[in-house]
């Protein structure tokens, strides 16, 4: 069965499975880098761009998603290898959702522009770049195999919490100041929210590498201790 | 290699994948109910309940996962029944998210116990009933591979989200008409996000049963005519 050909061609199709997922985390890291940026600057043409964006990401998530059925079915890999096509397949979805988050942003943000600026936005952006750094991190952790980079995914995450519930009382006070806030305000929550959950995403793509890497199941058991 | 014995044992360690998941999804669904349930009754024991009941349904994810990574690697399936365990895998990731999410909702509804009440609830638990049928029906349609019943879940969807925009629309008035419900109001628009996102969750679920079925692949093509 395995010959070199099979072998050769198996190892070659792990690394199209690589290359497009790192493709797909450059798009979705993009996409959530301009949803933000159409927020802060005030940007429609920009929020636009993100709103009928989303072909590229979506044609890719089809594709990887197929290339890790194929790799599955025509080569049966074992142990490692089989784990790090399970992984792709699940860091694939999370991929997907976070392009889908980017659009959520950017609807928040075309709400939010039909009012005057609640206030100058510090901390989103602040958000964003942690989520964007975390997503980075991630993929570069899984196609490192590199559960060290992992591990800090995982504690940026907490950085990233801390920030959103910040944010949220930063907000409440406004709202609760000046009602004529509360509706842009509430939008703003929503990005902080949206910004959470890329993380989350980002968190999920992490934990999927510490357990590729060691097989040791990281998942439900944060903050047992050492 | 297949032998007898060892097809007889992959088709009952299938079984046991479906039984599994079955059983995580009654787990997650009551979780959903009893989290909605704490909020609407203003029952703080409920709350305390769903707030520390998450052990089991995260023990069941480590097992679905571990089973279906040993059918993947010991029985090497083809075409059909590999598409159904890489969507028991898919599906596992959902349901442990749709536990988390009635985490969510149960911190909500602690803060928004905090408060006198802002109004009954209505649409809030009309959300939270479709969002568990949504869950019950994408679960049969995966065990009994039926993409009609799949596809009703989708369908059910924009019921879903609907519902969710009557109640951010709603919660908006209390506010801007009466500030002291800003806090309030604000847990119960969290709450109706995340009843909405354990619908995106069952829509996942079904648009892997429609994949898994047909081997066609519906996601992105939504709205696109028949």
């Amino acid at each position: 069965m395995a010959t070199e050909y099979h072998v050769r061609h198996f190892q070659e199709e792990l690394e199209h499975v690589k290359a497009r997922l790192l493709e797909m985390g450059g798009l979705a890291e993009e996409r959530v880098r301009e949803s933000v940026r159409s927020l802060t600057t005030r940007d429609h043409g920009l929020i636009e761009k993100v709103l009928t964006g989303d072909a590229p990401i979506n044609q890719l998530h089809i594709e990887i998603d197929d290339r890790c059925f194929k790799l599955l079915a025509l080569h049966q890999p074992m142990a490692v290898d089989l784990r790090f096509i399970v992984a792709a397949l699940k860091i694939n979805t999370d991929l997907e959702r976070v392009g889908d988050l980017a659009v959520n942003i950017a609807e928040a943000a075309q709400r939010y522009l039909q009012h005057p600026p609640v206030k100058e936005l510090i901390d989103i952006p602040r958000m964003a770049d942690i989520a964007q750094r975390m997503l980075r991190d991630a993929l570069d952790a899984y196609v490192h195999r590199d559960a060290l980079l992992a591990q800090r995914v995982l504690d940026e995450d907490d950085e990233l919490d801390a920030l959103k519930t910040l944010v949220f009382r930063d907000l409440l006070a406004y709202m609760l100041h000046t009602p004529a806030t509360i509706e842009p305000a509430l939008d703003l929550i929503l990005v902080s929210r949206h910004l959470e959950r890329i993380g989350d995403h980002a968190t999920n793509v992490a934990e999927d590498v510490i357990f590729m890497v060691s097989a040791r199941d990281v998942r439900h058991h944060q903050g047992e201790g050492a």
